[in-house]
């Protein structure tokens, strides 16, 4: 019998906090007592957990008092002060934003990739763990066990990331403006300074010396991160397409070793957190809709690369995953139970 | 002073032979007869070109008799039929279909990359020339100058296609779509059969046993034709998205020699038929909105990829293309001129 957690959820009211709320319920976690927490704008709101109502409430130093277990997404800078006040208190925090990733002492996880890495951690006993960039996440479920097959040593990505990667508001200006072109009205620009609807952009994070998006950098020095492997070489690109909740990417991997089409449809049909839709005479394969409230992470379009002048050291993959479930709410909580 | 041509316009009605009529206009063409030609169907609709009112007739095998150049932008079994029977009427035919692309007695072209390969040609002569797919085409006028400079080995590429690419009845049906699902009604699936409001699909072409689907491989042997290069290496993924008439393209490129970035975006800046969009503290790149009603393919995004472990033989590039006019209606319009 799993004793009782108590919870709180910074940043309840956000698309991912909302999100927390119905993992939680749909995934029986043992919620005990349950504090949700937002900033001084939202608090006062009323949220449903299990048909109960609870009243948000303002974040504040003793909001973790008593608490086992914080899931924190709000900004990189309410994390960077809060997190350690909850974990001093005693309370674990599995921290959605990106304050922690590259803190060597904080652990970086994807549960079916490195659940070791939080080893020895569990709820009430405080600390904090990192839950990755949601492209990271969807990338490496399917990718990781390719790769511990095979080995890998260059991945080139593109991404198609959905308006949810930005939050609800984002959701809220795409559908918005989407309204407003198709009326011949001008798009309102308020999270976004350009149209979004029947549009696509470069990802709008800054741009490093190297020319790199800090969202497309995450995705670099995260996957070596979780891998434990500075070798692997990876570049990407970062882009958002008018999709609401599910990002799409396409995937070129280069392995050490051969591995054929078959052997990797097999590594993935057996994979954890992963479901093949790869239906070439249908042409069915992963899209962002068909993945939207999906736990797992779709994965299809798998096939030799052909650029690879016939050696079976390349494949080529299109995946989608639900960006606000195992991209951000659904792996934390997944992280949680780790900790349980 | 040029001589007065007399043009055929075969799918005079569909959204690439309405550009067809729109480029003539603009570039100046020197049309002298103008014969809109379209099915059974279209026929006694009535289009304007320098303010003067055209019928549309049906096509027929007399259609040709007087004319000297014919664009063709209907099905692929249209151009199989007729274009061989215009060329025999003395008509010379740019035929925007895939029938004769991979013929190698037809030159396939893009006038900045292989313009000498419709050397001795003339319109009023006879004759086909085929005009590329519309991703190749958007990929090859960025991509040749940087493979002429160093070399190109590999190149991965991952395209963003818009609802022009499968004609005016797609571009329809995403617009109608999306007013459905913004008012909670179950999406109109005609062309496609799958919703494409919000959503985005691996391209609906039919797949290859090499798991490669038709759109892919014609990018993959087009580009090598152009180029007259079968060492290349190329993979291609192909996405189709809710965007209405740009593509856009992530492009991998691996090259035989060193080429910096500075040196590649001198010879992008320089290049014709391309216009710099890489505004890096604006986080301004190229999108298809800004693309659309432009001959110039935009490239941004220029940057030495970092997965090359240090090595200068490696750039990735972020281009977006108007699929209706260069990808399909101004090239071909450009090769007419060739042949002028």
């Amino acid at each position: 019998m799993t004793t009782a957690c108590n919870v709180a959820i910074v940043g309840a009211t956000g698309a991912v906090g909302l999100e927390f709320l119905a993992v939680l319920e749909h995934r029986d976690f043992p919620v005990g007592n349950l504090r949700l927490l937002a900033s001084h704008r939202s608090a006062g709101k009323t949220l449903t957990f299990r048909g109960q109502s609870f009243v948000v409430e303002e974040l504040a130093e003793n909001s973790f008092s008593g608490m086992d277990l914080a899931l924190f997404s709000a900004s990189g800078s309410i994390s960077k002060t809060f997190a350690p006040i909850a974990s001093e208190a005693g309370c674990t925090v599995v921290d959605n934003s990106s304050a922690f990733r590259m803190d060597p002492g904080t652990p970086l996880v994807v549960p079916e990739v490195n659940p070791e890495a939080v080893q020895g951690m569990r709820v009430g006993k405080g600390g904090i763990v990192a839950n990755p960039n949601c492209s990271t996440i969807i990338m490496l479920v399917p990718v990781s066990p390719l790769r511990a097959a095979a080995g890998l040593t260059r991945l080139v990505v593109s991404t198609y990331q959905a308006a949810s990667g930005a939050g609800a508001a984002a959701m809220a200006e795409l559908e918005q403006q989407t309204r407003e072109v198709l009326a011949g009205e001008p798009p309102t620009c308020n999270v976004f300074d350009r149209q979004y609807a029947f549009n696509l952009f470069s990802h709008n994070s800054d741009i490093g010396e190297e020319g790199y998006n800090t969202e497309e950098v995450k995705m670099v020095r995260e996957s070596r991160r979780i891998w434990n492997d500075d070798d692997v070489r990876i570049s990407a690109t970062c882009v958002r397409v008018p999709v609401m909740r599910a990002h799409a990417e396409s995937i070129n991997l280069e392995f050490k070793r051969p591995l054929s089409e078959a052997d990797a449809r097999s590594l993935l049909a057996e994979a954890p957190g992963v479901r093949l839709v790869d239906d070439r005479p249908a042409n069915h394969f992963p899209t962002p809709l068909e993945a939207s409230g999906e736990d797992d992470v779709l994965v299809g379009r798998i096939r030799q690369d052909i650029s690879r002048n016939g050696e079976q050291t390349g494949l080529d993959l299109f995946v989608c995953g639900d960006q606000l479930l195992k991209g951000a709410a659904l792996n934390a909580v997944q992280i949680a139970e780790l900790l349980l």
